[in-house]
């Protein structure tokens, strides 16, 4: 690095390796910028199909990514850790463990966490999905309670309770009400299905409300299809070890309850000092930058635009990554920033074998069904980023879907008791 | 069950989801013997491939079953839990939580644990290779480690000491040995492969000792290729949280140690009143009934006749398991019980990429080289249970073994600082 490289600035610093962190760093490769990517995991985690890892389809390593080998491919730097502070006059960030950072321009895209919109009980008696770690307790836990009812000792029935109706709440109310249906006579012969209830609440009128009503009313009655008990315009009051309480009173007896809803800034950020909206999500304006930063920038899930709110999809977290490197390299060359415009590719939502819904081209092209799922499974693997994850993945799911009627098992772990 | 059939007595209880465990219950298949398998897991552990899951080249559900889905296959039942004690009078094995099982015949089949030979700190401060868990706990540390030397911070060198000159410490010196060489330049461009160091230390004049002479120096001269630091006739005196003192006083530093040596009962296996041989393992006559116990057999690594010691390996305790099973059903139809020979269809190890041995047929085939290490390939995919996993485990070595050059990286999870 040069003195004259270093003097117009640089060092980009990027905090999260999802989404959005990977295409800050993959478009900036080859700019002469210096980045550095930092995250509190050694891999990248593709969330979208956490799910699967849930419900025993996919291995964790099958949607977890060296960071290292995909920084190495971008030339850039990789540290491993969690942001404590940044100091904003001096341009440096604080990591947890002592170290420090110097950037000349900051990149926050450290995704966002669950919310439990203060409702008693709910943080600590329900299970999220926006970890490999939560995925995998989450497996272990779902095959401890089948374990349990299979062994015919403790109750002899399963409830698990689904909350949010949104992409995640139906894949894995989806999944486990097929697992229940087709997986059960594999793994679990002894355990009657019927004795297994999937319950999915939302609080909305509807199912997956950013798509389409003919979509959205499709993934209804595939639900339902499934037996699953879906609630609509149902709140949760409180949620215990063993139960949901809903707003109309009901008690409803829950052997695991799955938080699939709300989103919330992770618990460190306020200490950031940054200006925040609603959800602790980061203020940016237009351009990505943060409200009164022009070095900092945030993209993903964790930046909110005042009137233009995104959908909390791979599409956007993608297409702002790339945005945010391209107003890095404009500042670095001295032009101003231009607006982000998301460019509406399409998203989608799986039910179960065969059964998805698609919505592409703003919303020109709709469609559900057997090739809504295998648009699906086609565009998942091909967005995995590894060469043998995408194989990997391949394979687990083929097995799953093809196999399950003629009685293939599960991936199973340490089962918690 | 039919009254008769229950006073024949055709209940038969097998401890441990085992090679031997899980081959008996096949053998037994259709024989009209009332089965129960026992096992403190779920999943069943294909042991020969855990040095891979420790190396981050295999996911931990590439090489773990359902035990739930064998049994089913084999008209069985299975029970999850741990054997607290057994009533031999009462025919009758109670389990840790609570449950009792009644047999007619029983079957042991635990398997073993490590043996620290009463070497102070070996249990605290080295890490086995017996259990998926402890295969995860493993990688989890040996990538945590290269990530501190790969971040700057700390020390800039990792040495991983491995105790133990037989097929698994050879295999995992190796297969650490190659991750340095080839799969750091990928998952961790930032290590120089000089600062990092593997040592084999052996007890013993050999490694691998049960194999040819020729198969042996091949096994070694593949090791020093691969810049293993071998230290044979080495006794370990002591092991802290970052030494080893070796017994000519030499301390090694060492971030990581692997405990690949020795042989002993599970911990509460005493309590059961068996009688046994050396390293706790089960005293068995030549028929591999337990020495005063016509109605318990045990087979597998944790029985041991007297004058007839049987390699420790996937073959001996499948055709164990088979022999039991047989003896089971002649004594159900009345007649006596023969005595076990083994076929010994060969042995084999392997090194790295390409280099493996080979011992088929009593030793008349001997072969070492790419060969063997393609028949080892070959072998272990095809001996692998579940079709599911067959395709995984080929996926994933495939690529390491093919990609590694190229540049691919390593199944990661949270790693242990």
């Amino acid at each position: 690095v040069s003195a004259s490289a270093t003097d117009e600035g640089n060092r980009v610093v990027v905090i999260g390796a999802g989404f959005a962190g990977l295409a800050t760093m993959r478009a900036l490769t080859g700019s002469g910028a210096d980045v550095t990517l930092v995250d509190r995991n050694v891999y990248s985690t593709f969330q979208p199909l956490l799910y699967q890892v849930a419900t025993g389809g996919l291995n964790p390593g099958d949607v977890a990514y060296s960071v290292r080998g995909f920084v190495r491919k971008r030339h850039g730097r990789f540290r491993h850790g969690t942001v404590a502070n940044i100091d904003t006059a001096g341009r440096t960030v604080a990591l947890a463990d002592g170290g420090t950072l110097d950037y000349d321009y900051l990149v926050l895209a450290t995704g966002v966490t669950v919310n439990y919109f203060g409702i008693p009980g709910a943080a600590e008696h329900t299970r999220a999905l926006y970890t490999r770690a939560e995925a995998i307790a989450l497996r272990d836990e779902l095959m401890g309670a089948l374990e349990r009812v299979a062994s015919g000792r403790g109750r002899d029935d399963l409830t698990v309770v689904i909350v949010g109706g949104g992409a995640t709440g139906v894949e894995m109310a989806g999944t486990v009400a097929e697992l229940r249906t087709a997986g059960l006579a594999a793994a679990f012969p002894e355990i009657n299905p019927a004795r297994v209830r999937v319950l999915l609440v939302e609080q909305g009128p509807e199912l997956l409300s950013p798509f389409h009503p003919r979509l959205r009313s499709y993934a209804l009655r595939q639900l339902l299809d499934r037996h699953v008990d879906v609630r609509l315009n149902t709140a949760i009051r409180k949620v215990t070890s063993d139960s949901v309480v809903l707003d109309d009173g009901e008690t409803v007896h829950s052997d695991l309850t799955v938080w699939a809803a709300g989103v919330a800034a992770p618990a460190g950020l306020k200490a950031w000092g940054l200006p925040q909206r609603e959800g602790g999500r980061i203020a940016v304006g237009h351009d990505l930058r943060v409200d009164g930063q022009p070095r900092i920038f945030a993209a993903g899930d964790i930046a909110r635009i005042d009137d233009q709110p995104l959908p909390q999809l791979a599409q956007p977290a993608l297409q702002a990554g790339q945005h945010v490197a391209q107003q890095i390299k404009r500042l670095m060359d001295g032009q101003p920033t231009i607006g982000f415009r998301y460019h509406d590719k399409g998203s989608m939502a799986t039910i179960g074998r065969g059964a998805a819904v698609v919505e592409l081209s703003n919303g020109a092209i709709r469609f559900t069904g057997v090739s809504a799922w295998l648009t699906w499974l086609g565009l998942h693997i091909v967005t995995l980023l590894g060469g043998r994850n995408r194989i990997s993945a391949l394979v687990n799911l083929g097995w799953r879907y093809l196999a399950w009627p003629s009685g293939s098992g599960v991936i199973v772990g340490d089962v918690t008791e």
